[in-house]
């Protein structure tokens, strides 16, 4: 499981005001903390600060990168944003997002075609968020078969087929999973990523809610996922699911987490 | 989810030593338990005893039925117990378990034979324990052909795969869930059925991998289970996965179970 720690985003009202007073102990603490809890990917979102945006991603970009050995998640739909990233960013990172929304699409190639970037593809497109399973998997075709005649690699995808509350159907769920058990079955060798806390929207007990739906989502084959990798009751579900699917040989990543306190709920 | 209550069992030592000494209240306190916490079956085993496995198998049905309006499980595997458990049995019990052993097979049908019972079917053969999916999905073929041949009805039958422990094999978790799925895709209208517990033999934190392991089966198509309906996070994983499939229509039962405290975990 590829975890992609969301925490460094500015929607979020106290680290909007760590960014904004560029309070650098404070997010390389977090940076930090979710690094060491597993998160491979440390997602950066400066997004709310119009007309500042870039300035402020490259400062978390070069905060983070000062404090864990790890590739960020460039989190902004502004390809100048990106452009000027890139400028001090190390290694390779992922983008976070295009999708087939017609702006965002054009002017997203660009800077993705011929690179190594992990790219995030969200199921979104004019029409509006997906519902079901085929208008998921409509979607994805397009932008998997346009980013791969763009040079990038079907191993470097990452198809987001956007997570819809349960509360607004009771189908919402099951085809969400139902399309991501078809997306892995249609493209080998791609990957799928999600954030989860979308599926539990107005109901209560969300945290058994998400964390349900993450071991759901994961014996469909996601293999991926933008989350809080300190919610430690989400991370033993997520590496408990891993090990009863055989992904963690001799369940040694479960038998650490144990020894450490970390399969406590 | 069919959920067979699985306390009243003799192989539990608190519970053999009530049955011995045919503790009325005890076992009448444990079937209501099971049955208002969500049991629609009641699993009664006195297989401990034997030479006096029938008298006490009447005992338990009489006991059970005197105090909750559910149907019993009758857990033997030998025929002339079950015949005796039928002359005080009331409604349709569910029988536990036919399985290709062969003198189980053979000893078996006849009491089955056009009957309306519900059939746990259980994946073993002389061959001993199937491994792999595909090892399952023989035994269930030759199982399900030969019910059906003998007046069963597909909807009575409930499959076993027999959950194996993970700490045996990393595969083991895979491939028990995928016979689930091909179970289900295979007949239209079948049942499956297990025991969790098992697939956590050897580990630590049991009740985290068995509930885990039953949200994955949940999702792979499970719609029965023998468990015990008091373990209340087991329940919460089960009701939740549950409503996440859409089979829980406006989210009611989860909702439910939210206003009366059993989604704290």
């Amino acid at each position: 499981m590829l975890i992609v720690g969301e925490l460094i985003n500015a929607s979020r009202k106290k680290i909007r005001e760590e960014i904004r007073e560029k309070n650098y102990d404070a997010i390389a603490e977090v940076a930090k903390d979710q690094h060491e809890n597993g998160a491979c990917y440390i997602d950066v979102n400066a997004g709310i600060f119009v007309g500042k945006e870039a300035d402020y991603m490259k400062w978390l970009i070069q905060t983070v990168q000062e404090n864990v050995d790890a590739p960020c998640c460039i989190d902004t739909p502004d390809p100048q944003v990106i452009e000027e990233a890139l400028k001090v960013h190390k290694g390779t990172p992922m983008i976070n997002s295009i999708s087939l929304e017609k702006g965002r699409y054009e002017n997203m190639i660009p800077v993705l075609r011929g690179t190594d970037f992990k790219v995030i593809a969200l199921c979104m497109s004019d029409e509006g968020m997906p519902h079901t399973k085929d208008e998921r998997l409509k979607i994805a075709d397009n932008l998997v078969n346009s980013l791969v005649k763009n040079d990038i690699k079907i191993e470097n995808i990452f198809v987001d087929p956007l997570v819809q509350p349960i509360g607004s159907g009771d189908h919402l769920g099951r085809e969400f999973l139902d399309s991501i058990e078809a997306i892995h079955e249609r493209y080998e060798g791609i990957n799928t990523i999600c954030g989860m806390s979308n599926i539990s929207f107005g109901i209560p007990k969300r945290g058994v809610a998400n964390r349900t739906f993450m071991v759901m989502a994961i014996t469909k084959g996601l293999n991926s996922a933008i989350m809080n990798p300190l919610d430690q009751k989400m991370m033993a579900s997520v590496l408990t699911a891993e090990m009863l699917l055989g992904k963690d040989q001799f369940c040694e990543n479960y038998m650490n987490a144990y020894r450490e306190g970390k399969l406590d709920f």
